[in-house]
């Protein structure tokens, strides 16, 4: 246990200050404090000493410097238990600092607030830091507090040690301190990194808050927990169970996908990261409607991503069928009414939600592989028609389509489609021929509507061979595109013409694993 | 450009002082320091005045507190063209420091030295972060430097320039700095989430060391790195083409699934970061074969690890194959002979790789799914035997290789095998009985020898229907083994029943996405 006799009161965030200076009174605890803090404390009428007052120096530098003195470094460092330190202080006449309540100002709003590097780097809080790196690393004689949140935590273990800490407490609070100035380091360091475009540092400092531990990862033995850059979350679940690492990693995939989607249209469905059916239709019901033909077996508890607002017609037909999760732009009130008689279903409302551009991560033991994300889209003016057929506009459109869609099916990656609509997906594989089948046998086992001649056929990467191509054009299949780059792309190109088939080439190549 | 007159060193890597002091006495820059670095100095014959004579204070607290002085911290932090700090500085008769050389003494030596907490709270340096963050926010007058790296550096800026630094240099400098502070706090902040088992800290703090870029990541137009909390890389690459993101990729994929073999036994082969051959053998030559019998389509430029060391027979049998990668505890001279003479197989050697227990990290956009690794194996004891057919030792010795197959199979996970040997892999599919489907056509497709009556099949969650059961006994699978959980259990095991299968239980489940 430690007596608290002298704290040091420094916050940006001033709130919920009046229940602390009360037992710390009580308690009669000496304060020490400056600039808006001092003001604060004094304007709810707690006594309180000035900083400049205490250390016998001037603020200077327009504030500064007002902290980084040896009087206070030297009343938090000492070790209270020391000979020589007692000694140090004593010869200064140097008196003991117990309690340091320190929090910074928010880096994050400072990015937020203004664009001028000046105002940003003015914002750098140097002396906040320092205190509350030094009481961290003396907690053995020194409490520390760095966020506003611990302050109840602080009175209950004032109140319950009558004006003392214990060690266990004080030990808590440093953690919570280093987690602290690391992450403002961070953001800090981030920051100087993103405007000189340093996309890969010598030293890369990835820093997240925890949205929500989840009830298990993606095992129920093991454990796992949510977090983010950001610290509001902008998937925002409205109704329903808890959602899962496995609904998260789903709902994850499936946003990928419906994000790419021209505004306010297009259905997805995902089951185990992949989609089973994707469709955009001018109709959003018909879109729906066309993902789930694609394959309403693997369908079966999975997520179904709308990128529009959730209306009457559509609830009526998802309330059907069983999905752990829905996905929409929004619900109105009666496709809500609808749905919430569903207890456990999930219903996601991602109206808020903006994807943003960062750096895709994973990691393998102590090893992280970083990569940009993967955003090429292509459009008719990075194709290249290589056979002597020729697509029409709507072979053309269904070509891009499905080669977008490639994208985000698991390598190797064969995408079936007509009128904007997947008809069969051969996912992760490790053949490309194996996928193609896959593609081939779904297409046969779902597709009622004859697609004589206007199926065409997306692989996410090149054809080494024509086997692939042959399986394909063999099930229906009348245009292909597919990545150039193969040693045998002349071949593919004759064996395209010879069977009268069209053949495009992209020039972007899209494995994801 | 900024003109050096003050420098202030502290340093705890003293290597390559020498030149550096040179060419600071030579442009008549005034030499401050301490303790260990003071004494380097002057040992080196260069002349260097003492922080305590500096500040007039003494060093006190046994070197705690030292540089924590406005004299040091207003000579860094004053604006130069202020004329508010000016005034301040002349009236306090306060100098300007204008080149700051510190680094730390590195923390995660200190975690490699003791384990006693004690000392390394000893180590958790103040004074010398607060000296680099003071310098680097005001880059714009004060250089800062923070590696010994970069001497060379500063030493050429400083030869180009005639004694002064460029704001490009002192910004570059400061944007290094910041990395350094945000490093080392959340090393600190590390050690202390783990001493206190604090797996999912509220602020969640990744530090990573660049090991080196990439050509590119999963596609041509993505870019990439490769990182490592540690700072050295323990995968070795001995010859070969450099290793790109997806060799990384499968590389990691195969070391999880090679790692967990009994010790120096076993062969996998990995395409698209999911296995297609699978066996554990008393020979390894064996292993090799019966993993690349299980695919040898799939197999075709994928990656083959040995958890072995790689002798001459087995190099002579991969030689006839095209291998992207080839993994081995080490490999004997004539079989790195043998194997050298493909210019570009790449030959990576792990002899000195040890998977850690780390938090298994995914992200999209700014979100991050944090877990901890699926480390459960299965043994006879967390098995629970179902059906009226009890298996003999070596179907049992098969289903739970299989099923411990799985788990490294991305979900839905089929495995059959014998031997100790996969047959058929079916992996990443929405639906479970095509995932069946795909393991049986492989099966089929490439098993030449009579397996009558002794597959087994693993399933890496629980058949909801017993569809999936079906397929795979009707392809001659004797023995299955599945997680328990279903609705449908008591039907799968009457299922089993009628059928004269074997059907296990296991209790644990091996999701992979």
């Amino acid at each position: 246990m430690k007596k608290i006799k002298t704290a040091l009161i420094s916050v940006s965030d001033k709130k919920n200050l009046k229940q602390l200076l009360n037992i710390l009174t009580k308690n009669k605890v000496k304060l020490i404090s400056s600039g808006g803090t001092y003001k604060e404390i004094t304007n709810l009428n707690y006594k309180c000493l000035e900083i400049s007052k205490f250390t016998g120096s001037k603020e200077i530098l327009e504030g500064r410097v007002k902290t980084l003195h040896p009087k206070i470094h030297a009343g938090i460092l000492n070790k209270r238990k020391n000979k020589k330190h007692i000694k140090d202080l004593r010869d200064h006449n140097f008196e003991n600092i117990d309690l340091v309540i320190v929090n910074f100002y928010p880096f994050e709003e400072t990015l937020k607030q203004t664009k001028r590097h000046e105002n940003i780097l003015e914002k750098i809080d140097i002396g906040g830091p320092t205190l509350v790196r030094a009481a961290a690393k003396n907690y053995n004689d020194v409490t520390v507090i760095t966020s506003t949140e611990n302050y109840s935590d602080l009175i209950d273990e004032i109140a319950k040690n009558k004006g003392s800490t214990s060690l266990d407490f004080r030990k808590k609070m440093a953690r919570l301190a280093f987690s602290e100035t690391a992450y403002y380091d961070s953001l800090i360091s981030n920051y100087f990194n993103n405007i000189s475009k340093t996309i890969f540092p010598k030293k890369k400092i990835i820093n997240s808050n925890l949205i929500g531990k989840l009830r298990y990862g993606e095992n129920p033995h093991q454990e796992a927990a949510l977090y983010s850059t950001n610290k509001e979350f902008d998937i925002n679940k409205i109704h329903g169970k808890p959602l899962s690492y496995n609904n998260f990693n789903d709902i994850f995939s499936a946003l990928k996908i419906s994000k790419s989607f021209p505004k306010n249209t297009g259905t997805v469905i995902v089951k185990h990261a992949n989609p089973c059916g994707v469709s955009i239709k001018k109709k959003n019901i018909d879109s729906f409607k066309s993902a789930l033909a694609c394959d309403p077996i693997s369908a079966f508890g999975g997520v179904v991503s709308c990128n529009y607002k959730m209306t009457k017609n559509l609830a009526n037909e998802l309330k059907k069928k069983f999905f752990e999760v829905i996905i929409a732009n929004g619900f109105d009130k009666i496709s809500l009414r609808i749905l919430k008689k569903k207890k456990n279903l999930r219903l996601v409302d991602i109206s808020k939600f903006h994807i943003k551009d960062f750096l895709n991560i994973t990691s393998f033991g102590n090893n992280i592989l970083a990569q940009t994300e993967d955003k090429i889209k292509v459009t008719k003016n990075s194709l290249k028609i290589v056979s002597k057929r020729k697509p029409s506009k709507k072979e053309l459109d269904d070509m891009i389509f499905a080669f977008n869609t490639c994208k985000y099916v698991k390598s190797n990656a064969i995408v079936l489609a007509s009128d904007k609509s997947t008809l069969g997906i051969g996912s992760g594989q490790p053949s490309r021929l194996d996928s193609c089948q896959i593609a081939v046998d779904k297409m046969k086992k779902f597709t009622k509507k004859n697609y004589k001649n206007e199926i065409v056929a997306a692989s996410d990467a090149f054809f080494p061979f024509t086997d692939g191509i042959e399986k394909l054009i063999q099930a229906g299949v009348s245009a292909v595109i597919q990545p150039l780059g193969s040693i045998n792309d002349k071949k593919i190109i004759k064996f395209a013409n010879d069977t009268d088939t069209i053949l495009v080439f992209s020039k972007t190549r899209h494995f994801r694993h």
